[in-house]
Parts: C-alpha cells; structure tokens; sequence
C-alpha cells in the first residue's frame, strides 16, 4: 500500500498503532484526548512538494494528548509513525486538553442522580422522580476564577423535557451546576439570587410528529431534480481534489474540520501556488448577558470541542442535492479505539448562474456564459447549534467561504413579566435566548506564486487628497486605491474600516504583472466583521486575544495554529495565549516573507421569535480574490451557452449554441394579457 | 376584457391609445420619450386595495414626456386613460428628458460622416476611409458647463475596432466629440492637451470565434441538469405572483426596470402587509480619473437611460436554468410606435441548500429541511456594463436584493510607459480601465402589517457602557443592540457604522409581538456601502445627492419617485434635485408615519487584467430579515428532508424520510484509501 500523502489525516490504522505505543509505553489507564497527524514541518514539506521523486518524505508524526486516569494528569507528546516510537512526552501542568464527546455525554447521568441537583430540581418545580426528563448541555466552564484551571471542570446548563420528545431549549432551569472531571463529581451549584422556577408554557417542537399536530406540512413545493448523467467535473485521487484548474489536498482533523493545504491554480498549464494552508482555526461565542455565571458562556467551539470531533455524518440528498462524493473522517475514542464519522466532508457541484454575459447595443452581438462552483462542505453541532462551513470555489479563481448558522439559541429562563434589560430576547414565554456573537477566526497562509515570500497590504478606497476646484481635481472626482503595506507583526493588527471599504491584499512583490504594473495578488473582501463587544480587559478579550482585531498577521512559525492557544479549556487570559504570544513586541517583520493572516470575522445576534424553535439559517460569506494574478479574464475558456459575434448576426449564421435544452418555459396560469406568455 | 390591475404597466394598446390622443392633440412632429402608467394615487390606491369590490378603481392615467421636432421643446403631460383625455400638458425649460436607445445609436452614424471626428481620427492613426471601423458609446454629457441645459447633448466615447468583430473597448481614443441633438450635429470635441494615438495591441476578444483561435474551449465540465418534472410551485395571475406565502404585484417601468408593489404574506392565513413598493429608483457610476473631460463620466443608468429601456431580452436555459417564467415589457418607440422586449422580466425557482438543520448530540434526533428560493430578474446593458438584477425571496420572509456586476469596464487609451497616477489599471497594453464606483439607491415603502404607519431605528451592536469590574458589568462581557429612533427627515440622513454593524429597522410600532414585546419590522442588513468618493462641492457630489448618505428617509408623497431628479440628463446640481428638495429643512417627522427609505449600497471598483476584456461577474446582496414579525419560525412547515425525534430514534420507526433520491453518490477515483468511499 502506498504511503500516505504527508497532509493525510491518520488512517484508523494509524491512530490503533499510535494508540498502541502509547499504551505499551504508558499504561492502559490513559484517555485520549487527541490523537492526529502533526501539520508536516514546512521546511521539509516544501522541500518534498518540489520534487516529491527526489527530495525525503517527510517525518510521518501523530500528536497525542491523554489524560492519566484517575491522576488527572494531562500529557502532550509526539509519536513517530516512520519510527514507531514515541518522540516526546511532556507532563502538563494547569493546562486542560479539548473536551470530548464522551465526556459532555456523561454529564447528564451524574447530573441525574446527584442530590443537590435533584434538590435544586424540585424546588424548580419538577418532581423528583422525572430526574430522566432532566437534560443538560454540559460546555466546559470557560473560566472561573474560584476554581481555576487545575480542576477540569464543565458547567452544566440545565433544561427539561417534560416529554422526550420536547425540545429541551424551551424549559430551561435556572441554576447551573459544575461537573468536576477528576472527581466525576457535582462539585459546587450556581443558584441565582432570584430564583426562576421552571417556566411550563405549551412546547413548540420542530420535530414532524409536532408539526403534524400543527395542521402538517404545506403542499405547494414542487420537486427541484439536479441531476449529472454524466458524471462530475471535479476528480478526488486520495485527498487531493482537482476541479476546473484548482487543485488542493483537502483534511480533516478532530479540531478544524476542513483543512486545505498546496492550493494550486492551473493557469494555462502553469500550475501556480496560491495557498500553503486555509481554514478556521478558532471561534468564540460571547453572550451579553453580564449576570453571573452567564460570562462564561463564551464558547470556542474548535479549540474547546473540536469541529472535527462535533462534525456531523452527511446525508445523500439531504445535506445536500446533486452528485456527491464524500469523504470519511477517523477520529480517536477516549479509550484509545477509533471513531469514524462516515461522510464526514461532502464535495459536489452546483451551477452558479451567469459567470459573464454582455450584449452589444448596436448590434447585437452578445455572449452569456453560466457559472459553475464546488463546494466543499462539513457541518458541525455545537450543542444547541449547528455551523454549515461551506468552501466554495469559483471557477474564476474566487475562493467563498460560506457560513450557515442553524440550529437552536442557547436559552434561559424568563420569569412572567420579567424584564430581559436588553441582555435577551423573549423569544416565547418564558425563554430568554441572550444577545451573542460568533466569531470566527480563519488562518491564511499564501503563497502566491511560489516561495513563500508574501506581504499584506491595506488597500483603501480614497478620495484625492486635492481639493474641489484645484488643477489636480478640479471638479472634485478623483480617487483611488491607496495601499498600504504591513510592515511588522505590530502593525499587522489592523481593523476594517467601512469609510474605506477596506480590503486587505496578500501580495506576491516579486511578481509584477506585466500589463497592470502591479503585484501579482489575492484580496480579501470581508464585510461581516463585528468588533468584539465584550470590553477590553474582560475575560473574553482576555482569552479570545485574536478577535481584538479583524486581522492579525505573522510570520510563518511551524506550531503555530491555533490563535486562543493549543489547549484552550480553562485559559484564564492571563497572559493570553497565542496569537499574543506570536506577535510578542510586534517588530518582526512580515513583508517579503512566509505570512499567516488570522482574519476574525462573524456575526452578532439579537435574537428574535423568529429564530425559535429552531432557526432558519443565517448566511454569512467572505470572498479571496485574486487581483494582478492573471494575465487575463481567466474563464474565457468555459463553454458559453450562447455566443454570437457582430459579424455572425449580420451574416445570420455561425451562432454557438449550447443553450440548456433541458430548461423549460412555464406559461403563466391566465395568459390573458398580451404582454405575457 | 378585464381592466387591467391599476398597478400593471401600460399594456401596448395603452401606450398606442396614448401617443395617438397626444398626437392629435399636439401634432405629428413629436418624439416620445416617456409614455408609461403613473403610479396610482396611493390613498386612491390603498381604499381600492382594502376593498376592491367596494371602492372606485383608481384612475388610469399615463405619464408622457415628449420633444417636439424640430424645436426641441420638452412638454412633460399627463394623459387620462379613463377618460381619452390629457389632463396636463406643461412646456419644460432647462430639463432634459431621459435619453433613448434610438438617440444613443444615432451618433454612432453622425460621428463617422462629421468632418473635424474623421480628422481627428487620421489624427490617431485611423485611415480616412475606415470611418465605418469607428465606433462610439454615447452617453449623455451629464453636464458640462460650457453649454448649460437647454441644448440636448451627449458626449461620445471613441472606439475603434479593426475587425467588425473585435471588441471596441481595447481600441480607445483619445478625443471626445460632442453631439447636439437640438442641430442633429457634433457640436465640439474634447481634445486632451497630451494627444494618445490609437494603440493597435493584438486584439484579444472575448466571443467563441476568438476562443477557437486561443485553443477552444475547455472540455471538463459535465452538464448539471435541473428540471421540474411536476412544475413549479409559484402562480401567475397577470401580473400577480404569489409564492410561499409572498404575494406581489409585478410591475416593469422604463425607468426602475422591475417594481415590485403590495407585497404581502399570508401568515397562517392572514394576508399580513410588507411593503407597499419596492425597486431600484437610481444609481450613479462616477468615475474616478479628475483628469478633463472624464468627471464627466458618471452616469445615472436609471435616470438618464432608463433599465427598463436597457432591459435584455431574456433565454430559455441561458440566463437561467429549470423552468423559467417570463414576463414582456412594452415600452414606446420614440415616433410614437410599441417596441416589445420579449422575455425581459424572468421568475423562476431555486434549491437553496439547508433551509435548518439540528441534531441532538445526545441521541441523534435529526431534523433537516431544504429551503427553496423565488428569483425574479431583469438584466440590463449600459452601453459597456451588464447589470443582473436579482430580488430573490425566501421562505422565511427575508427578501434579498442581489446583483451581479459584469460585461466590459470602460476604457481609455494610454501610452506606453505612461502612468495612471492611480487613478485608472492598465488592463491591457494600451488600455486604461479607470476607477469608478457603482452606487444603487433602492427605494422602500414600508406598510408593515398595514395602515402605512411605520418607523425608522438605527439598530447599532454597542458593549456595556458599563465598565469591567463594576457591578453591572462585572465580567465586562454585557453588550445589547442600541435603538434610536429617527425623528425626522434631518435625523434620517445617516451612514453605516461597522464598529457596531448598524442596521436599519423598518418598525410598525403599534403592533407588539407578544413574546419579545418588541415592535414587528423588517431589519436591512446590507455591507457594501461604500461612501461616495466625490468630494463635498464636487459635480457629482451635487448632482447625485442620494449617495451622500447610506440611507435616507423621508415621509410618503405621490411623485417623490426618483431621488435625482424626475428629469435627470444635463442637471447641474445647482441646486441639487429630488432628495434634497423633499428633505427640505429636515424638520418632517417620520415617526408612525407613511415612510420611504432610500438605501444606497454597491461597489467601489479598482479594475485589475482578471476583469478584461470581459468581467466575471461581481456578486453583492443585501438582506430585508423578519424581526419580531411572526410568533415563531415561519417555515417550520416546509416539508423536512429527514426528520426523527428520540423516541422514534428509540423505538427504530416512524422516521420521516423525504431525501431526494435522484441525488447520487459518487465513488471517487482512487477510492484505495480506507477512510474514503
């Protein structure tokens, strides 16, 4: 069998034999917390990448980080899968491994049958023996200073099911008890000094069996059929995924989800580097609640849980419609066995509607070419809510990342007549869904034709600095892009600014394109970047350290991925880990060399009755778009559905014709009037 | 036969009905440049639409504006369709009606035979006897003070093409030829003080003829085919669509192209008010480059040319794909003629991807649903450019205005080696795209769940005024949405304000939701708004006074329709037209009130070579969203794709399972690797 390619994630192969020298080393009382390749290092994956026949493959290592049971002593360590031994093994001290699965799983028994929350429960309002209608999402506790980060602690948000088939968002309970890991004990209770008993209004479920009693579904849409007879465009050869001159690896790790790696452009036969690694690396969810204890709920779903490990297994035509690969993920079980999350990334087509047209007015002559994109997307359940990360790639070299938010609001108790202070909405009686962002946080790490030696630069829409009537402007219209470059990590940290309609373009400065003059480019266009609003200083911004500004740059640095901190759960902020850390005095430079951007971009939600039970998505895109990289329109080449040159409409002949024979007209129901069908 | 809806545009034997009563009244000798329905008198309108059995049709009365041959003279007349009458006929002075295709197509002709262009040609480097190879875009002049208003102008931008079917843009010259419409004559020509030649660069064009001589066309892509086997889901009854609880009237004008009027949404069987009106009401493209005559390239595509004049004649399977609806416009030829644009408004259905989605990490209950789209569309040409214009409705409620920005950037010659000082991007050798901005104004007519008594707030994402450590805000993570109602037309000019995602909330306060015990309105949410870069003072600063601000809101008046003016072709913006005139002191109150808002949104745009010789298309969309509007998610009626409670999960029966079954799965390539399919 031949070897893997150096980006692949474990096979289930690999993670059984990485589990195995662990073991054999260390013991069987272990839990696995993580067990993934290590990103190859740069040096030696560039190296390989140039001249795969001749340069050395690079060092095949796994990451693992385990929790000693019943110590509870964390340890982070490298395992050689070339060499079949361990690498490094490190005893971590106050710091606490991403949380798993089984792990919030496990929550809700202890929760059930401990007293004092059983206590707490009745004086809710429910009866003792309906303790298996009690839920909790359990998220680990962010931060909290009574307990620090020594304790490996989740907070349990509590909820009630009066019958299984209840949303539990709908009946949230007041209190919030605190799950020791170690102990695998309730620990301490938060009970608010206003007490809210549970809130019984009639449920609004969403499940068909409710929507039944609710008088069913409508019976007016029509099937859509998408349908490819003869087969896709793209091609997937291991992980690598080629499509209309893209060409990347695609991954999956427990922690990002999606990774791409060597994203190329063919341009012409040229195939030219673009990216050396995309993907979203964090993301924070602050709610704006200030009552204790809901400062904690600050989420950073991918370094805390994993979207990787969140992710959900996709379904044929219902995910998504078409023609459809999938791609399967293998993830470690806490006792060292393998999870596989079957359909875990799903790759399809869709048409994109008109990719360019024009029509001559004169006389006619007109061209109109249709558009197609691949999407590359994986879904995860974070709790209450689901995040559809969709990458789209365009035909014209655009890269769209996409970003659909599902799922249910996270929710609290409302007493009647209560005041929500503006902190939350009532989105139904008795519910409170608390105001909150979603930050995400993508790393970027260009390397736009070739060598790795890149620069940003701001890009700023300006008007003349000259004045209305003055020779250079003399009625007032000039403008212009000014750019501005980066020069260090310091100034690298820059915001958007919508007087400006800001972008910031990663430059290659060595390769000038031949007619424009300027530097061979990609810009980014992001217009959904919501400031962090939890204040400086506070615990958020203390441990979200990458979301203070919509982009961070560095200089490339192996191990640097992840801007909240390697090991997230119960960061107290001081210092703040990662990006932080990186960016240090802020005088390296980053012009000319191997950058990584960390864009932070998102959302802020007040939430509405709309957006309960469940919420109809809420889309939200960005666009990398290559600008100078081209010689040229770079699509001209795709076959247009119609095309007819000046000449041709005199001539009357010669028309190119691939117009959609599968399309058809519908005729309108009266048809009476003369300017209808 | 039925009268026709008093919303419906003018059918052709209308607009026949019209111009022959003018006729006979005014004489032969007239040219017509506007002859379409006047909106009805809204309070007529509204008594008529809440009782249409009951109250008297509103009356039916056409707008004309016309020159007379060969005075020149511009009457501006209504004309009694009901009645076979003209109720007005008023003589215009220093107002230029909107320009006609016929006129623009017409210069081309005089500018070829005109003595001091053919000199000015040979002057380039153009042979005397290949004036046939000369072409021109006529625009109107916009204004230039040389010649004021009361003489019809348009500039003509100079072309070249050395083969009929080469693209004119790549061969510019230098000069600028000024017609007079009045004298049928060019009446002056531009001469820059640096003279470019005609730079003859290999032609590279962008039909199928020229793409056979680089290679043909590129061989990879598979057909999508989407078809509608049981037809669509939306009805059309003339011009009334309804579609997933939307219902609209559908109007088409000269001027705004699509006009959507009285949309409404029947929310459990009650037909609950949106908007009264909707559309594109202006836009202007000012371009960036100061250098003389180019400031005067700013074109009013609504105003001066008219979308609807411009309005493509839309293909089956072309510029959509599925099953496609079509709608005619009938516009008047300018003796007085009907010229039908076939096909010019298209309707048709789109899968949307997730509509929602949750799954229950805990036990694996599931719902997905599929969300479907309505899209309406009209795409016109200006001269150069393609604008797509998309309303695409959702389900949920949320209306998204979406355009798409393609066809040729406008072009300007320049020398080798000689510099654009940032004002322009050489595209080509020889080929200088200048900087331009597209800047849309949509126009709002909000009546929110009826009785045309609405609101503005500002919507601004503010943090605690709180400080961290203080009682209130202990944690420093509170943060809320901020309102502020605008009291007046002076307090609803306002501008976007990214550090706090603002948004703007159409409000009906006098209607409470009974959960959030806010207000029912409708939130604009929309990101590309660039400011207008022409300076306070500046010519276009005057005349395109709308873009001064993103948003303004004034009270509901009959006729305040266009906010540069109802006549827009050579105003000076001394004073400035329209908005500012209804804005007036800034005293009107706009609280509880019949409003309108007047959005501006688009693009600033740098060409780069990608957007040669023809551009992809540049997406940008704003979003009209629900807020506090219905009780609940309004669709959780829509047929899910899937869907299983815990019980069912348990019990291993009664799921739903509705997935498309045409979708299929693909096996990828290699499929040799164990965690691929």
């Amino acid at each position: 069998m031949a070897p893997p390619h150096p980006f692949d994630p474990l096979s289930p192969a690999e993670i059984e034999a990485v589990v195995s020298l662990v073991k054999k080393a260390h013991g069987e009382g272990l839990l696995f917390h993580v067990v993934t390749a290590q990103e190859p290092r740069k040096a030696a994956m560039t190296a390989w990448l140039a001249a795969p026949a001749v340069a050395p493959r690079p060092a095949r290592v796994a990451e693992v980080v385990v929790i000693s049971n019943p110590s509870g002593t964390v340890y982070d360590g490298l395992v050689s899968l070339d060499e079949s031994k361990i690498l490094s093994w490190e005893q971590l001290e106050g710091e606490q491994p991403i949380i798993l699965m089984e792990e919030l799983q496990h929550v809700e028994e202890v929760v059930r049958k401990d007293p004092a929350v059983i206590e707490q429960c009745v004086l809710s309002g429910i009866a003792r023996e309906d303790m298996h209608k009690v839920y909790c999402d359990p998220w680990t506790i962010g931060y909290d200073e009574r307990f620090g980060n020594k304790v490996r602690l989740q907070q349990a948000l509590m909820y009630y099911r009066p019958d299984i088939d209840n949303t539990q968002y709908q009946y949230p309970l007041d209190f919030c008890p605190i799950y020791d890991g170690n102990k695998d004990a309730i620990v301490a209770i938060d009970i608010p000094k206003q007490r809210r008993p549970l809130q019984l209004f009639a449920p609004l479920d969403y499940h068909h069996i409710a929507q039944y009693k609710r008088g069913g579904f409508r019976k007016d849409l029509k099937p859509i059929n998408i349908t490819q007879p003869e087969g896709v465009s793209f091609g997937i050869d291991g992980n690598i995924v080629s499509w209309q001159n893209f060409k990347f690896h695609l991954g999956f790790n427990y922690r990002e989800g999606v990774v791409f790696n060597n994203i190329t452009f063919n341009d012409q036969g040229n195939e030219r580097d673009l990216f050396y690694r995309m993907s979203l690396v964090e993301m924070v969810v602050p709610y704006g609640n200030p009552e204790h204890p809901h400062q904690r709920k600050h989420a950073f779903d991918l370094g805390e849980y994993g979207a990787g490990y969140m992710a959900n297994s996709l379904s044929l035509g219902c995910d998504c419609k078409g023609s459809i690969s999938y791609i399967d993920a293998a993830m470690p079980t806490r006792v060292g066995g393998v999870r596989t999350i079957k359909n875990a990334i799903c790759i399809h087509e869709e048409d994109d509607g008109i990719l360019f047209k024009h029509t001559d007015f004169r006389d006619d002559s007109t061209i109109v070419t249709r558009a197609r994109k691949l999407i590359v997307q994986s879904i995860f359940t974070a709790a209450n809510y689901e995040y559809a990360v969709q990458w789209i790639f365009h035909q014209d070299g655009t890269i769209e990342p996409n970003i659909r938010l599902t799922g249910i609001l996270n929710t609290y108790v409302l007493l009647p007549g209560e005041d929500t202070h503006g902190w939350g909405t009532q989105v139904y009686p008795g519910v409170n869904a608390h105001n909150h962002q979603h930050l995400f946080c993508m790393r970027i790490n260009p390397n736009l034709d070739g060598g790795h030696q890149n620069s940003v630069f701001l890009s700023d829409a300006c008007a003349s600095e000259e004045p209305v009537g003055s020779a250079g402007n003399y009625y007032g219209n000039g403008f212009y892009a000014k750019r501005t470059r980066l020069e260090t990590t310091g100034e690298g940290a820059t915001d958007y600014d919508w007087t400006t309609m800001r972008t910031w373009d990663m430059v290659n400065e060595s390769k000038i394109h031949p007619y424009s003059g300027k530097a061979a480019s990609y810009k980014l266009v992001s217009r959904e970047v919501p400031q962090l609003l939890p204040k400086e200083g506070s615990l958020v911004w203390k441990r979200a350290a990458f979301a203070r500004h919509t982009m961070h740059v560095t200089k490339y640095a192996d191990d640097q991925l992840y801007p909240a901190g390697r090991h997230v759960p119960q960061t107290s902020g001081e210092p703040s880990k990662g990006l932080p850390e990186w960016i240090g005095d802020g005088k390296d430079s980053i012009v000319n060399t191997d950058i990584v951007l960390w864009h932070t971009f998102g959302l802020t939600h007040f939430p509405a009755p709309e957006d309960y039970p469940v919420m109809p998505a809420e889309p939200m895109m960005l666009l990398l778009r290559p600008r100078h990289f081209f010689l040229s329109n770079p699509v001209m080449d795709v076959p247009p559905s119609y095309s007819i040159t000046p000449s041709q409409v005199l001539a009357k002949k010669d028309v190119y014709d691939a117009t959609d024979k599968m399309s058809k007209l519908v005729v309108s129901s009266s048809g009476s009037c003369c300017s209808k069908l």
